[in-house]
């Protein structure tokens, strides 16, 4: 490798408007809030959890022990431009080999943005190259600059005792465990976290946190000592967008408040100013309601959810309910 | 896959100037003479074999039955925009993961290829797509639309009989054979040329043939159909010019006469108009002069060797004969 390449020119633009919005998250959760955000305002960072390990980018991160990319491609995808350019890039990133072979399961996005890691020598910089491809409205970070492992304590695993707390490692792991996540933290327990992703924070009128899975992506991502800090610490509001329903494994069974209730007890210091939920998805308003005050927070109610049942948010409806929760 | 993509939108722009060049080959010669022509002038059509079954290429080609994308990449990142983001995405492009997984050799812009193969359903959509990525100063088009086989006859592998001629299939193994190669085909025999290849050849104020490896990179195109037959009927001027040195394996102690007596045996239609060679490089000018003569072609000599003695051509020095070579 010669000289490293430098970062694209040109961010946020003279003609920027609407507030300043950090995304905090990972998935196909994140992917939504980013694609209803984007319709909000000009402003948008997303910081992605890197404690992915399964599919393309485990096997990317144990090939070449990088931060998982797979999240922060969805996220970088999800930003894309509105033109052809933009939505061609998307699709070429976004795109996945079939078949049965090496490469198989491996999505294009994964493999650029790790070339790109290595001819820049620096995480940002390669992403905002991919930014610059896609013409992202928005910037991606990580929440960290090294690649991070989630450590549960799960109850309700041993077979004679539901009491006892087993340790159960890996992101894939902890989302799918049939037992309940009890605690919830990061190895290594001292990852710096990304300073781009920590200004932004700063920076941002209102952070976002969820939708998502809860423990892993939401939760997760927190637990990075620099990034729990400046959101406990943000000079802007801090909104939660409840998921819709309860997912199989890591949140089996929790009502919405509950998914409160978890945020809380992992983040003992965090002040949240809104909770963001759908009514047809709340069966007891009046719980939640009581569980976002617990927070400091006022519940928010908006139709959010898509029409197909499919448990998702619409990004029309989500874009809508953010314009009204996001209005200076 | 949903609809496939369609292609990037601007070609040759209203302030092009210079003749209408196509540079037939492959690998590292065609790159050579592209990253030439580029400083002569801004019509440049690469028109590049599709026979590679090594490396990276190779192995694409066995696991998604592409035609093998390494020297259509090399071409695209030597025709590549002179500022930063053109520069960036040819380093990208030709970014090779090193290592010993299974990704380990592969090149980044090969896979990108392939992606947009696989989302455009159309090879050269796709690569227009890559040019249009890298700024690129030219087209790049495969000389055929399927994937290649070099086949050859070689003498001199029998133990007991030299004049027995073996049959040695692929690429590689022709490129490195020990023998003597009496004969060139391809298989499949009836393989379609890409028609754009053949529309660019048929409107060049010049084709370029060589530098390169000889049998597999330069004469093996001119063995699909209907792109030999184009150079043959070419209206343009056909200029060929020769490596300065015998490559190991397939013209093991060539003359520079010998490239054009093979070049005129395999393709006894075709006329030349310039034979371009380096004088510190031709030991017998007389001899190269007549061998040029029986073509059709005066020998025009030019000092285009790189100073470091590697038996590349120097791109300033080849530009400047070229200069000369194309005057209209």
């Amino acid at each position: 490798m010669s000289t490293p390449l430098t970062g694209p020119t040109g961010r946020r633009g003279p003609n920027s408007s609407g507030p300043r919005v950090v995304a905090l998250g990972g998935g196909h959760g994140l992917a939504a809030s980013l694609r209803a955000l984007r319709r909000v305002t000009d402003d948008v960072t997303a910081v992605v959890a890197v404690s992915d390990d399964g599919g393309s980018s485990g096997r990317l991160r144990d090939e070449f022990d990088v931060v998982p990319p797979g999240d922060l491609r969805m996220a970088l995808a999800a930003l894309c431009g509105d033109d052809t350019w933009g939505r061609t890039w998307s699709r070429v990133v976004q795109h996945r080999f079939a078949g049965d072979g090496q490469l198989a399961g491996h999505s294009l996005g994964n493999l650029l943005i790790t070339a790109l890691w290595e001819e820049t020598g620096d995480i940002v910089t390669g992403l905002d190259w991919v930014g610059a491809l896609l013409g992202a409205h928005g910037r991606v970070l990580p929440v960290a600059t090294v690649p991070l492992e989630v450590v549960a304590d799960v109850a309700g695993l041993h077979p004679e005792d539901p009491s006892v707390l087993e340790r159960v490692v890996g992101q894939v792991s902890v989302a799918t465990t049939r037992g309940e996540v009890v605690r919830l933290r990061l190895e290594p327990r001292d990852a710096p976290a990304c300073p781009e992703a920590v200004e932004a924070i700063g920076l941002a009128d209102a952070v976002l946190l969820g939708p998502g899975s809860w423990f892993t992506s939401v939760l997760a991502p927190l637990q990075v000592r620099g990034i729990g800090q400046a959101v406990s610490e943000a000079p802007g509001r801090v909104v939660v967008i409840l998921n819709l329903e309860a997912q199989a494994g890591e949140t089996d069974g929790f009502s919405p408040q509950r998914h409160l209730e978890v945020l809380s007890r992992q983040m003992p210091s965090l002040r949240v100013d809104t909770v963001l939920a759908d009514p047809e998805h709340v069966a007891d308003v009046e719980a939640l309601a009581t569980a976002a005050r617990a927070l400091g927070a006022r519940l928010a109610l908006a139709p959010v959810a898509a029409r197909d049942g499919s448990a998702r948010h619409d990004v029309d409806l989500l874009a809508s309910a953010l314009g009204g929760v996001l209005r200076p």
